[in-house]
């Protein structure tokens, strides 16, 4: 396992005003968010994609159906299920029985070990757990005067590993078992640009307690409906935006004297699975873009043509793996608000304005040892207490943000 | 840090039918406890001292103001931080500032540390904390108009790390903010006689669930009030309930094969700190107390003669540390319903029918891996990991007899 010493933390960039301002004001922050979570609840789990630049870090997905639970440092297992106990302690009802519900990839085995490792972690807290065949077989499911049966199992609550790409399954439609974290919270009918417009919302919010310009917690966006790739339909409207947030981010640049080139993601609007990810860093690429590239726009999970598009603000990751030369980026998980740690993806052959979730990638769990809990204002800015505690108010700003959507849609 | 391994159970006794019954029910012990929370909310935090026989396990001491946090394993930092914020959560009360209120004892250099850890710990799950100076210095504390202050600290939440054995203080009166665990479970108003009798009325459900003889998990008491050891006034009553002990316990030795000599406990029935404890194997030591004995049950904490004394069943310990001669009794450390783990307590010039909490016991953090939280099926009823579950079921059946006290008292 990599320690934690082994993640450099590059010195290029100095400009740690957003990090010293988190932790100044750790106090506040944590009364802030302790009274957030009794207005909104925190969805049953979630996993944070974090970039962090030094002089911006922010979010840049946040996943209500994780995976990779088998990449977390069993080292620290009991903490993870102490989690798991008070999500479900939290909702204050009788509940023995959880029917997972899983992705339908079955072959993946990276996705089958995570999914063991969660439904053990369920397990573990005290609950008598069934994960439903991979790949929903309606039949084996029942629905009697509203009690959701698989096979002969009449679970208690309904825990959804599965994004719902490809729709809600009718057998869900008018369960009274407590389904989590909530069949309307699936991509079918959840899109990135509305989280990232709660995101942004929460962030304003969290910035006037801060003073802090809410740019340094949020990369900008804008997005576009009715895009194909292959016709070239709608290349206008991406080219719109993409000029408008080039010159927002170079504005910004600007002000803060960062020696950076701005760049773009483009990535289909609603999905995981770091398919459909463009970067681009001028405007004649989205007209240039090879068959390659709009191929790749195409091939979404669930085989949906991503019709809709999110423009996001790119944010550099200055955090690299020593000695190897692989940039790497935080992946924060928790189960309700309660984080639990996670790890670092790193990738060796993919630049820092590049996508590293992809093939070849790798993981260096998070030694969490104080993690994401509080901050030393013994230790400077930048040692590994610290970061820790800066990840852990970015992926629970993204938890927040998710708690409102949730608020709002249930 | 002495591992697992070197805690070796003593196999001269092989009546493992409690362990067990324990293990093969633990989805229905789990799901009995769930329901049991949501009628019973657990005290802040509790240590459980337990003796293991393997033919017998039961809680001997429940203390709801524990000391000796800084015997825990610092590895698991986070976990207890995890589980302090679940507990602070639960409360549902917008709490930013605690003041803890300690034990009198200053010069106590260990508890003085187990103090800096708590504190440490609630910390840093983000609250503000102070710690009144121990001693209550009542002169520092103001309630205006109900509001408690220390100095200049408005506290919203009042941590008692103090038994309140020498009685409530004033300023606790008529006080709005929230007293954790609660002012009325203190030694001035709380007997261990009446916790046991909680306990029982405890055992005798859980019991009926497993279809196990409560005594299995339950040591036998009696109590006697108005004794005076100086003057031998209400030796008659020691004598007479002792009768009546030591027959219980030999017939259910005959009953159970067992090859031992019952032998009891007796304590004051109100006060902690491992004083006044004396242990007998016949009648006639009653008798013939020394005047050592009888200055030792003079001696109690807060200097109140304990005029109210209880009779425990002894329970062996059959756990002791290897290669070392030591008897070891495990103690179990909890924030609310959740388990944090704990550590081993030894002694190596004590038998296993003496009281462990005494001058030159040595503290064996217990290793946390899985600790408490689920059986494995596929282990041995005596291995790790089933040992520590049946501790924490057993330290969990002690904090719910408190939660059920408290839900009484208060």
């Amino acid at each position: 396992m990599t320690s934690f010493q082994d993640i450099v933390y590059s010195s290029r960039k100095n400009h740690e005003n957003v990090h010293e301002t988190i932790i100044d004001h750790h106090k506040a922050i944590e009364s802030w968010f302790r009274n957030q979570w009794l207005k909104y609840p925190a969805p049953f789990y979630s996993s944070i994609d974090i970039r962090n630049s030094g002089f911006k870090i922010s979010p840049v997905d946040t996943n209500l159906f994780p995976a990779g639970f088998n990449n977390l440092n069993k080292d620290f297992e009991s903490l993870y299920i102490t989690a798991v106990k008070h999500t479900l302690d939290s909702l204050k009802t009788k509940i023995d029985k959880i029917l997972i519900i899983p992705e339908d990839h079955t072959r993946n085995l990276h996705y089958l070990e995570s999914l063991k490792y969660l439904s053990s972690l369920i397990q573990k807290s005290g609950y008598e757990v069934r994960v439903s065949e991979p790949g929903i077989d309606k039949n084996k499911f029942k629905n009697t005067n509203s009690l959701l049966q698989y096979d002969d199992f009449i679970p208690d609550a309904v825990l959804l590993n599965n994004d719902l790409s490809s729709g809600i399954p009718g057998f869900l439609d008018d369960v009274k078992q407590v389904i989590l974290p909530s069949k309307n919270i699936g991509w079918t009918t959840r899109s990135k640009s509305e989280h990232f417009n709660y995101y942004s919302d929460v962030c304003s919010n969290f910035s006037k307690l801060l003073q802090l310009d809410p740019w340094m917690i949020e990369p900008e966006f804008r997005n576009c409906g009715e895009i194909n790739f292959k016709t070239k339909q709608g290349e206008d409207c991406l080219v719109y935006h993409a000029e408008k947030l080039f010159k927002i981010i170079s504005e910004k640049y600007h002000a803060y004297n960062i020696d950076e080139k701005p760049y773009i993601i483009i990535k289909a609007d609603s999905g995981t699975y770091g398919m459909g990810v463009i970067s681009i860093d001028n405007i004649d690429q989205i007209k240039n873009l090879n068959r390659k590239q709009r191929n790749k726009m195409l091939s979404s999970k669930g085989n949906i043509i991503p019709d809709r598009v999110i423009l996001q603000e790119g944010v550099y990751s200055f955090e690299e793996i020593k000695n190897s030369n692989s940039v790497a980026e935080p992946v924060i998980y928790s189960f309700s608000n309660y984080l639990i740690g996670g790890f670092y993806r790193a990738h060796g052959s993919k630049a820092n304005n590049e996508n590293l979730n992809s093939p070849g990638m790798i993981f260096h769990p998070i030694p969490l040892s104080d993690v994401c809990v509080s901050p030393d204002m013994n230790s400077p800015v930048d040692s590994q207490i610290n970061r820790y505690y800066v990840y852990g108010v970015i992926a629970r700003l993204a938890i927040l943000a998710a708690a409102k959507e949730l608020f709002n849609l249930d």
